[in-house]
């Protein structure tokens, strides 16, 4: 029998990670990505894990929310979601999304609530000897497949030496790093983060990946970055060449306009990033595929009824992510194996992340033919590796970086790029 | 720690319990009615209970899908559903959907799922010492509201004795019914199951019911017996009376229709009442409540991922009920407990149950100011009781009924009955 598991203490660990100089359209990644660890402990002495954002305007949020969550039981997510909402009622901040520009659209409320909703669900499937996913409906597959996430990129950030992949800003180096990662990680499915160069390159660079990748399914997302007449004329010039075309344009308006003229679905993770957002874009019928993220869709059961939304409103079901540590990767797997309707290769920045560097003891989380196998564990079934978390801490310490900012960063070195979206 | 609780065995009893002879618009309710109680039991030992519809057709699906659940794991719910699915893609029968021709488009996989999910959930909070409400993100209210459901009834069914109830063919026999059962049952709000009789008269019985209980809100459900005209014409007689109008018309077309010209809510559970229902009803903006109903709807968490289809379509969320017994009212209660926009009081017949009748060991459910305590025990946190339930499964065998027909019931008194749709 389970007894209660009342919320003693929370601990927010912001940490710093290596991560390489990835091009986007706003800019480029910093030298180091930002995430904050979620530790809530009970008066059981059980230990939940959680992982969101890292920016300052976040944090100063989770420690809102943090502070109102003691003496509550793990069990009770409906009121831990009152509380999250009610302490944010006080908080006046803007920013600090942690999405770097892109993502600005999101529920305040989801994202301060996800770390700890993950987190309570690990302490649940630790009391009771389950798997997350157990908690979810239950794993309807054993091994959640991945997408290679392949952006253009600097050989090395300005000033240091050139990191392991090198430069990438042409279709061959494309194809090259494509080919590292796909025989790395064993991925079977390929997705180029675009809008940093003209439609007709990227289009080039899709094209030879598709050559030299004949049977991976092909997606490509420039945030953004296009206008509506350049994103119909992509779309037509990728007709049968991608799975899906992810938010060439922004704004539910103008992706309904494209997706009236292109063959192809759209998929977005930057015009519907909320609930609310979700009824415009069915009215419109700006989207058929929703890029979901617990991260900042509330959590893992919220995330699993932005699933059923998409099933009951004939919406496809991909995953989204950003730059992340082992937590996050098992919190997605769990999530992913428990969904249905999940049937894209979900997106993953883990090919970027130093192996050396994370916060969870090694060994649960391995790729294996573009699949991590859901790990079978209490919980989220990682373990938190203290000595790690102390020196990712102490990276965020000294490195300086409160905010991502990958336009300011990307300025330093031309200073007068404007991210203003469209582009072309 | 849990460990595994592979369903070993799946026990399937119809029962019969005494009904008043209730008027609808499509008839008469039998003097029985039909349930179907579920028991899954584990290999574990522990044993989960379900209440569904006790109708032949229902039933033999029942049986099978209960054939293709052995082994499973009771958390892994995902799986079950797959396999419920599975099962009935040899079921070529039709009807037997338990709910009087009124409800005709629900999800046959749903209404199957929907007591084995209960019955799982049931064992999974035994297994864990936590009430079912918990494993639904946790009450956020200790006592679930519930309306006095006042019928038009027949003194007592023909040829036997009166029952208590009395005759209830006017408007002041409808405030006295409404006194009473408000006076044994605490009821705050009100809810008339009309198209009876024509609309004028039933409308009188609202305002009738109105000067009687000036505060309690109040709702009229005619089960889809009136034209787009007429519903109009009602709604505007009943603005600032009534909290919502419930199925005045029949169809999301003709609903929408009504919903453009009068001024209160439109509810719905006969144009709503499967996941696939949703888009064409939001699209139309047809109805503005939904009712939901765990028994068809998939069971108790497909009822909050539907839960949550409303919050993010900005559409209010009330409760529906067929007669039921003691499991379905502890089901109910835990779902409305833990889902936090269920705003409006639920449906129930409780009232016109005879209390001597049901299938669990009395005392854990009682009304008490129009509400009832969420169970606190482990999982549903009710008890079968082997006695009542072999009574009222003799009663199921000896009563002669196999379908709910209040239709034909109806006819054997007035041969040329039609209850087609719209009467008036």
């Amino acid at each position: 029998m389970d007894d209660q598991h009342r919320i003693r203490e929370v601990r927010l660990t912001p940490v710093a990670f290596r991560d390489p100089p990835l091009l986007n359209t706003v800019g480029v990644h910093q030298p180091f990505a930002l995430r904050a660890i979620v530790e809530v402990v009970t008066d059981s002495g059980l230990t939940g894990l959680g992982e969101t954002y890292g920016d300052a305007g976040h944090l100063s949020r989770l420690r809102l929310a943090a502070a109102a969550l003691t003496g509550v039981d793990v069990w009770q997510v409906n009121e831990i979601a009152r509380r999250v909402r009610s302490a944010l009622a006080t908080d006046h901040g803007t920013g600090g999304h942690g999405m770097s520009g892109m993502v600005t659209g999101s529920s305040t409320a989801d994202r301060v609530l996800s770390p700890f909703e993950v987190a309570c669900l690990d302490i649940q499937g630790k009391a009771i000897g389950r798997p997350v996913s157990d908690l979810l409906g239950g794993a309807v597959r054993d091994r959640v497949d991945y997408s290679a996430y392949l952006f253009y990129k600097w050989a090395g950030h300005p000033g240091a030496e050139p990191d392991e992949w090198g430069t990438a800003l042409d279709p061959a180096q494309l194809v090259e790093q494509a080919g590292r990662m796909i025989g790395e990680f064993g991925f079977g499915a390929i997705k180029l983060k675009g809008g940093v160069f003209p439609p007709e390159a990227e289009i080039e660079t899709i094209l030879a990946l598709r050559k030299a990748f004949p049977y991976h399914p092909l997606r490509i997302d420039p945030n953004g970055a296009w206008s509506v007449p350049t994103s119909v004329l992509a779309g037509e010039q990728l007709a049968g060449v991608i799975e899906y075309l992810e938010d060439p344009t922004t704004g539910i308006e103008g992706m309904a306009k494209v997706a009236r003229e292109v063959p192809m679905p759209l998929a977005t993770n930057m015009c519907v990033v909320a609930f609310d957002q979700v009824k415009p874009a069915v009215a419109a019928d700006a989207v058929r595929v929703i890029l979901s993220d617990h991260h900042f869709w509330g959590g893992l059961d919220r995330s699993r009824s932005l699933a059923r939304i998409c099933d009951t409103f004939g919406m496809g079901l991909s995953m989204h992510s950003n730059s992340h540590l082992g937590i996050s990767l098992a919190a997605m797997t769990h999530l992913a194996a428990a969904t249905p309707n999940l049937t894209y290769a979900c997106d993953t920045h883990w090919p970027w992340k130093d192996p050396a560097e994370d916060v969870i003891v090694p060994g649960v989380l391995a790729f294996e033919g573009g699949s991590v196998a859901v790990p079978a564990g209490p919980g989220l079934g990682v373990e938190l590796d203290r000595d790690a978390l102390a020196r990712l801490h102490e990276r965020y310490l000294s490195c300086g970086i409160r905010e991502r900012d990958d336009t300011g960063y990307f300025r330093r070195f031309e200073p007068d790029f404007d991210p203003a979206a469209p582009r072309w």
